[in-house]
């Protein structure tokens, strides 16, 4: 096994090694430009890593994992859109550097390209279990987003339909690339299984994590303001626990904070993280991360490999789950 | 071979078999609204009927048939969105009766369900040719939407770079069904090329004629207002045609009907379609639709069909070119 930043850069060479036709540069200049955006790269690192793992060559399957990336980049693109995001990775979107149909179209492509780079250089014999795996997950991923649309208009949001809709929305895709690594190694369906649950369950800890960090975490370690969750009243899980436990005088004023309009940003984001600690809500969400990290690091266990692989994994895990604590 | 209409009906029956999860709905209940809009089906009958010609029985590639209309569908959904259309085939488009995120959002979930539905009870060792096939199709249609809205902020289109345009926006696409039929019934590469070329030539000579319906056809029988293009100054061949022959006053008339906010809209369309009959351009478009017309049925001459297949393709070719003249 090599070392993170080794598969970081075997990722970097994959993406640089996708080839971009030169017209229509409407369609193409957008799409280089989410994909040098930067970001972890971690699902193509999950996948080169879960191939090696398996015994296989990084090299061979730099196209899948090109793939993967350009398909998470395609959902940033569309829910930048949605959300008529500005930022993106401290740069402006895709969608305000050019315009919403823009973002549409060149997204669309993405999500094709994705599929094309899938099937390269992949054996006929493989490409069904690699094309359903990703599909399955892709699809996931839009039920996921549906479901996050959802509940913007729902108050009663519980704590299983929150983790659900994070599943989807985000560690399922985590899980395909461990799981897609493994399969394009010939791994035996129990250990690409183990993997997905693994990378799949390390991702709801990790976006349990981010909505902690929003609300607990150190701005500049973080990259993004602290109480944004807060300030859109977006339903996380620190929030969906206060609705469900906050009763009498804090009840009635988490209310108030949710509805009113009149409270500056500064003193709603301090008032509703001091309702959080009276509730003990940052000690619920954070028995709830270890929660998944421990289901993600067993599953590893079970996964059946070398000490090696196994330790590179761990290692995976802590630096993403160690970040800014 | 069998009748049209019963092609039609096994595309309708394929669309009908189409498994859609129960939930979230808000994703899949736009999805099953964009399908059952109607529409000729003129791609899944392509797809079946090219299978059946090449000695397959078509009930064998039902889904590859749902997949082609879900593609096309797809495109539907994201185009009304860019062009904030109210109506399609009279009813509400999904950008409307739900909204643009919901059109966005359920239009990815239907690109990827394409994709599924074309592996779907297939054979490992066809699916990388027929998922090639197909992704190559999608990513022109992206290309030809793409020099479609570039071509809106440009005055010197020449009529090459507008066929071009409506080949990658419109006739790939029915080149693909067909071709995606022959593969999948293993036929010899130089039949699939033939009926590749043949429908994809059949689309150019439809949408020139589309072009030309706009301006001479009969609103009734056209289905559409007639002069929705002149208002809205849409580069068509008869435009570009009018633009680059205009000389003296005719030149100064039509710029002038161009740049003028104005004029009448009745009194526009009859004024620029009186310029396109001083200049010719009606049978400058006619001749077009003709040369097209001919090369896709010089190309079916050449896919080595036996006589039943061969008249089957040109009855659907004399049903398509014949709307409204």
């Amino acid at each position: 096994m090599k070392k993170l930043e080794e598969y970081i850069a075997l990722a970097e060479k994959a993406l640089n090694e996708i080839e971009y036709p030169e017209v229509p540069t409407g369609l193409y200049e957008p799409i280089k430009y989410g994909m040098s955006q930067g970001g972890k790269r971690l699902r193509p690192v999950l996948l080169l890593a879960s191939y090696e793992a398996l015994g296989g060559n990084p090299e061979d399957v730099l196209s899948q994992a090109a793939a993967i990336e350009m398909y998470h980049n395609f959902t940033l693109l569309h829910d930048d859109v949605m959300d008529n995001a500005d930022l993106r990775r401290g740069q402006p979107t895709v969608c305000k550097k050019w315009n919403n149909n823009t973002a549409i179209l060149s997204g669309d492509a993405m999500l094709t390209m994705a599929s094309m780079l899938l099937l390269k250089n992949m054996p006929a014999e493989k490409i069904i279990k690699l094309s359903q795996t990703f599909n399955k997950a892709a699809i996931e991923v839009f039920e996921g987003q549906q479901y996050d649309m959802d509940f913007e208009s729902r108050n009663n949001v519980t704590i299983d339909e929150y983790i659900h809709m994070i599943r989807l929305k985000t560690s399922v895709l985590l899980g395909c690339a461990s799981k897609l690594g493994a399969e394009a190694a010939d791994g035996e369906s129990e250990k690409c299984e183990a993997l997905y649950n693994f990378a799949m369950n390390l991702g709801v800890a990790f976006q349990l994590q981010d909505d902690w960090l929003d609300v607990y975490g150190d701005a500049k370690v973080f990259g993004k303001s602290i109480g944004g969750d807060i300030l859109n009243n977006k339903k996380t899980l620190l929030l969906i626990n206060a609705m469900n436990i906050a009763k009498g005088a804090d009840k009635e004023e988490l209310d108030y904070l949710l509805n009113s309009t009149d409270v500056f940003p500064a003193e709603k984001i301090a008032a509703v993280t001091s309702i959080y600690n009276r509730l003990g809500i940052d000690k619920i969400c954070v028995e709830n991360i270890e929660k998944y990290n421990n289901i993600a690091l067993d599953y590893l266990a079970k996964a059946g490999l070398d000490e090696d692989a196994y330790n590179f994994f761990v290692e995976f895990d802590q630096k993403i789950m160690g970040r800014n604590k």
